[in-house]
């Protein structure tokens, strides 16, 4: 297996990619390889000066390190065909490597793989899915690639979805629930209604209905709709509310010290305490989105990862790892099979 | 001052808005009433059955209880102008009232309020408003009164959120955001695109520019500007987020009794627990929605409060406390008077 990682991409870039590149190595073998794409001397200087030693095989391509995180992503089309993240997904393209993950910039990552790998058939926009760790770990899609969904856009992130979970987590009839300001079907937008029709219609999709906010928590459904404006806006509410917590956590838990004193002089104590604390702590990791990496670039035909551009090394390791799953699941094989099948049936 | 609260609406009903009443009578004096609409005979038995001493006048208007919460707006207006909701809007439209709260059904108060009290000049759809405990504090608007907001309806709920502001928290220069998926001006929907610019025009307001959905956390802005779709959708999330804490927080402090024993047996040790459980309790009832109370419908020619329909008694009461702030600063009056002023001056 081999998988390209865009040494150059996310905010700090470089050396965040190699550590997450070097955790991630140890769950490959030495048939598999770790390709980088990336300013070759810098990579290689870092590694020597880090002596990091891969578990698995290291191949680098030099490319140029020029796409910023707030790059348009059409003049970049337009002028950086050099850079890490195009001969990252030429790699894709030319069945040299069989996935991509960058840490990048989401728009330029979504350019460039729409001109390389172009769309599977019947999809006309692609959606970033992502697994929310809580309620029943729903898939949620789009969380940014499309900001402005139509109806049959909605449509067709409901059938990735569907797809998703069927290929990657063995599901037989994954539930699916669009995303609305309301139960009742009449409510929202008009895209939203004609989206909701559209969805019922399909009788391969077990469609569940219009869900709420608060049901990102409760176990009704294993696939969220919704478009990329509102998924990416309440993604990052999320994450703000985690480093809310958890400064809130860290400044509540200043008269500690005092409380260590009670528990060491009371043995009974012992018991709860550290069991108490240590529930908190899983439970805010628990909604950490560090521990979740790689959000796939749905509808396109490739598979593309992109990470968090605040990603830390376990973030880089897990979309890494989250690659290498699609790979081994076969993943965009089987959904294009589906597809083609389905537009077939539709034309004849 | 007279406020009149619908003693039917809402998920419960009677008992919760009746006791939510009698919490909210001591912050009144002698000279004010609450004006309760509903069925007479059940509110007259209710409040005998359980003595309850007022701590201020109160008036039964009789009116019945046939709005649920999943009524057609639509169907209301044309079929329950005997409703709670509709007979207590009426009292403000006569002026015998100064304000109106209700628990009940967003949609038929909403559609009541448009039909009875009408639009402020220079307004075209109305905005819900909700000050999040959060943050800045800031208010968001729209959280669902306008799901399909266009561009020229979030530049005008721009301009109710600044002078909410300005009116109701004194501030001079409210600092107005508009939520999007991502900083750059760029960024959002086509209908996003437009009100940006549509709001950067109007030198009246401060404007921040693109915030994201992280920000509700930060101290960037006074105004969080959105479309009742996404508004809604985020502000149920973040209440499936607060169950979800208490849940998990119930679950982990289930060994506390062992940690109470170690701390009974441990002086130093009560300095510091105690302290820390407080903390966290307040860091949840910090971002919990039964302490906000009504949201402001903004827009409508009068002072209307809409609350969640799960309001307990606690919620009830800050949304009249809500209601009395907004009659105490001339809210309505402060508001006609600076939107007749802007249509005006426009039309000169």
């Amino acid at each position: 297996m081999k998988i390209v990682l865009d040494a150059m991409g996310g905010d700090i870039g470089l050396s965040v990619n190699l550590e997450g590149a070097l955790l991630a190595s140890r769950y490959f073998t030495s048939n598999d390889t770790i390709i980088l794409t990336g300013v070759k001397s810098e990579i290689e200087q870092y590694i020597s000066k880090k002596k990091m030693q891969f578990n698995c095989k290291i191949e680098i391509v030099n490319a140029e390190n020029n796409v910023g995180m707030g790059d348009s992503p059409t003049k970049a089309l337009q002028e950086k065909p050099e850079s890490s993240i195009a001969k990252g997904l030429d790699l894709v393209k030319s069945k040299e490597a069989d996935a991509f993950f960058s840490p990048g910039n989401t728009g330029v990552i979504l350019a460039f793989s729409l001109f390389k790998l172009g769309r599977l058939r019947g999809i006309n926009r692609p959606a970033l899915g992502s697994i929310f760790p809580i309620g029943k770990h729903p898939l949620v899609l789009d969380i940014g690639a499309t900001p402005d969904s139509k109806s049959e856009n909605l449509y067709q992130f409901a059938l990735l979805g569907h797809e998703y979970m069927k290929i990657m987590k063995n599901m037989d009839k994954p539930v699916v629930g669009l995303l609305s300001n309301g139960e009742e079907n009449s409510k929202g937008s008009v895209v939203y209604q004609r989206a909701f029709d559209l969805i019922k219609q399909d009788k391969d999709i077990n469609f569940y209905g219009n869900i709420e906010g608060d049901d990102y928590f409760k176990d009704k459904v294993d696939v969220i709709v919704t478009d990329g404006f509102t998924g990416n806006i309440i993604l990052k509410f999320a994450e703000g509310m985690v480093h809310w917590l958890k400064d809130n956590f860290k400044t509540s838990v200043k008269p500690l010290p005092f409380a260590i004193i009670g528990v060491i002089l009371s043995i009974p104590g012992i018991l709860g305490i550290p069991f108490f604390l240590f529930a908190i702590k899983k439970m805010l990791k628990k909604i950490s989105y560090d521990e979740i990496g790689g959000a796939p670039l749905l509808g396109i035909d490739g598979v593309v990862l992109i990470g968090h551009g605040k990603s830390n090394p376990n973030a880089v390791k897990s979309g890494i790892l989250n690659a290498k799953k699609l790979v081994e699941h076969n993943f965009i094989n089987e959904l294009k099979t589906i597809f083609e099948k389905r537009s077939g049936s539709e034309t004849d």
